[in-house]
C-alpha cells in the first residue's frame, strides 16, 4: 500500500457520557478522521471507553438487582460490551461523513483483548481514574468492596484502578490484516480488554489499559508512520497550566525524556502520551508523532500547529 | 487458500442465557468449531443473540430508571454491545480450544450491520419471537409501547417483531480480508444490526434478521465451499414431531422447495434455515450445506449423519 499508515488515539473529548451525546459527538470526531482519510492516510483508530464501560457495569448491576436470575457480568464482558456500543457508532459516523464527501471505504470494529502480566507493579498501586464523582457514602461502599477511591478535593471520590503496561494484543493479525487491506479499523476500544494469560484461557484482569499506551503498541507492532494522539489541548506545553507556559512545536524522543524527568507532564492526562510517543519511536525510528486537538489536526497533519515528536 | 471455506451458524443452544451459563455453553461450542478446524475448514461463524440482546436491553433500561441522567440506549445500540458480549466469548473459547489442541490461529470478531429495506413486508406483519415468556400483565404494557407480542398458550407472552430479509452486509469487505488471510472470523452477530439507509446514515431498524438468512447471504457473498447450519436436532426430517418421522439423509435444492411447499418445515426454527440453504445454493451451485446438531457435526462433515443438501 502507498497509503501512509496511522494510528489514531481519541480521548474522551471524541466521546459522550451518554448515548446521546456520543451520537453528536462522534459526528464532530468522524470529520477530523475524514479529512485524514482525504490526506490519504489508512487509519486504526483506538479509543477510550471509561464512560462508556461505566455506565454499562451500572446497568448490568442494576439488572442483577432486579432480575435475580442473572448472573453478574465481570469488568471484562461490560469492557467488550462497551467496544461494541463505541465502535458501532463510531464506525457509522465515519462510514457517513466518507460517503457524503464521495468515498465509500469499508470501516469496521475488531473486538480486542491485550494481554497484561499479572505481577505488573501497577497491580499493587492503582493509579488510572475511572468513572464519574461519587459521594464520601458511596466512595466508602466502593472500598468496602476492596476498590480503590481516591479524592479530588472539593469535586468528590472517583475509583482508581491498575493501569498495567500492554504485553500484547490478542489480535493483532485481524487488525493487521484489516490494515494492509488498506481498510479502516477501529481497534484497541478503552486500550483493549485486560486480560491475563493462564495456560491457553485468557482471563479478564481487574484494570484499565492507558488507552494511550495501547495507542503506541499498536502504532509499533503495525510499523505505523505515524502516531497522532488527539486531545483536549492543540499541543503540548512546557510548564502547562503555569505562568508563562510555551509551546513545544517540536520535539526529540530525547528532549520528551527529558522533560518526562524534570515532571513536566500529568500523570493520567500528558505523560501517557509523551510515554506512547517515546515507546513508539524506539520501535519505530523513523517513525513520527504529532500530539494535537481534534479542531486542530487538520492543519497540524500538514506542519501547522501541534507538537510533532520525532527519533 | 486452499483451505474450504465454510460459514457455521449457531444457533441458541451454542450460547447461554446467562453470562455464566455463557460461559459454559461456548467451551462446548468451542470443541465442534475446532473439530473443524482440525478438518482444515476456514471458518466465519454466525450466531443468535435473543437473550443476549434482551439481557442488554433490560439492563440498560433499568439503568435509566435509577440515573435518570442517561438518555435510552436504542435496540440497534444494545445489538452492538451483544455482538461485543458474544464474541468475546466465543473467540477466547475456540482460541482457548484451539491452543489446547496445539493450533495456533487468529480468531476475531467484526462488529456487524445489515442492510433492511423499510418497506419490507416483514414490518407489516411481525413474526419474530424473542426474548423471554411474560405473564399478561407485562404483555398488556409492552403492547402499550407500540410492540407486538404473542401468546403462546399454557407457557405465556412473547414479543415479536418484524424479520425483513437481509439486503447488504455493511463490513463485508472486512469479513472477506479476514476470511481470505485464512483467519477463524466471528461475524454478524445476531443476524447482524439490522439497518435502514437514508441518504448516508444508517439507522437502527426495530427488528430481527433470522440469523439463518444471514447465514446463508454471508456464505453466498464469501462464495464458501459449504454452509453449516448447526441446530438442536440431528438432521432434516419429514414429517417431523409426527407419528413415523423420517429422516432426509439428502436433499436436492428442488426438493427442499417442494417440502417447504408441502409446509413440512415450522416458522422460525427449520423454515429459515432450508430457506437460507436455498439462497446459497441458488448463488453458490456447486456449493454443499449441512445441518446438524453440535454433537453430531464432526461425523456429519464425513458423511456419517446430518442432512446435506446440494443444489
Amino acid at each position: 500500500m502507498s497509503k501512509k499508515r496511522v494510528v489514531v488515539s481519541l480521548g474522551h473529548e471524541a466521546l459522550g457520557y451518554t448515548t446521546q451525546a456520543q451520537w453528536d459527538a462522534v459526528k464532530a470526531t468522524a470529520k477530523a478522521l475524514a479529512d485524514l482519510v482525504e490526506e490519504d492516510y489508512q487509519l486504526t483508530i483506538t479509543h477510550s471507553n471509561g464512560p462508556q464501560v461505566s455506565m454499562i457495569h451500572k446497568a448490568m448491576t442494576e439488572l442483577r438487582r432486579v432480575y435475580i436470575d442473572y448472573t453478574p457480568a465481570p469488568m471484562c464482558v461490560c469492557s467488550a460490551m462497551s467496544q461494541g456500543y463505541v465502535g458501532y457508532d463510531i464506525q457509522n459516523a465515519l462510514r457517513s461523513e466518507l460517503l457524503s464527501r464521495g468515498i465509500s471505504k469499508p470501516v469496521s470494529t475488531i473486538l480486542t483483548q491485550v494481554t497484561v502480566d499479572p505481577y505488573d507493579d501497577a497491580f499493587y498501586e492503582p493509579t488510572k481514574v475511572i468513572g464519574r464523582y461519587m459521594s464520601a457514602e458511596d466512595a466508602e461502599i466502593e472500598m468496602k468492596k476492596g476498590n480503590y477511591v481516591k479524592e479530588d478535593p472539593g469535586k468528590g471520590f472517583r475509583r482508581v484502578v491498575a493501569a498495567p503496561r500492554p504485553i500484547d494484543i490478542v489480535e493483532i493479525e485481524a487488525i493487521r490484516a484489516l490494515a494492509d487491506a488498506g481498510q479502516e479499523v477501529i481497534a484497541c476500544g478503552g486500550g483493549g480488554i485486560p486480560v491475563i494469560e493462564q495456560q491457553h484461557v485468557l482471563k479478564g484482569a481487574s484494570a484499565v489499559i492507558e488507552k494511550d499506551a495501547i495507542a503506541g503498541k499498536l502504532a509499533a507492532d503495525l510499523k505505523c508512520d505515524e502516531l497522532i494522539i488527539l486531545t483536549g489541548v492543540d499541543c503540548v506545553y512546557r510548564d502547562f497550566g503555569r505562568e508563562g507556559q510555551t509551546p513545544l512545536p517540536e520535539l526529540t524522543a530525547a528532549q520528551a525524556r527529558d522533560l518526562i524527568s524534570e515532571g513536566q507532564f500529568e500523570a493520567g492526562t500528558m505523560l501517557p502520551k509523551i510515554e506512547a510517543a517515546v515507546y513508539y519511536l524506539k520501535k519505530v525510528p523513523e517513525g513520527r508523532v504529532l500530539i494535537t486537538s481534534m479542531k486542530k489536526v487538520k492543519d497540524a497533519v500538514k506542519g501547522k500547529g501541534g507538537t510533532v515528536i520525532t527519533a
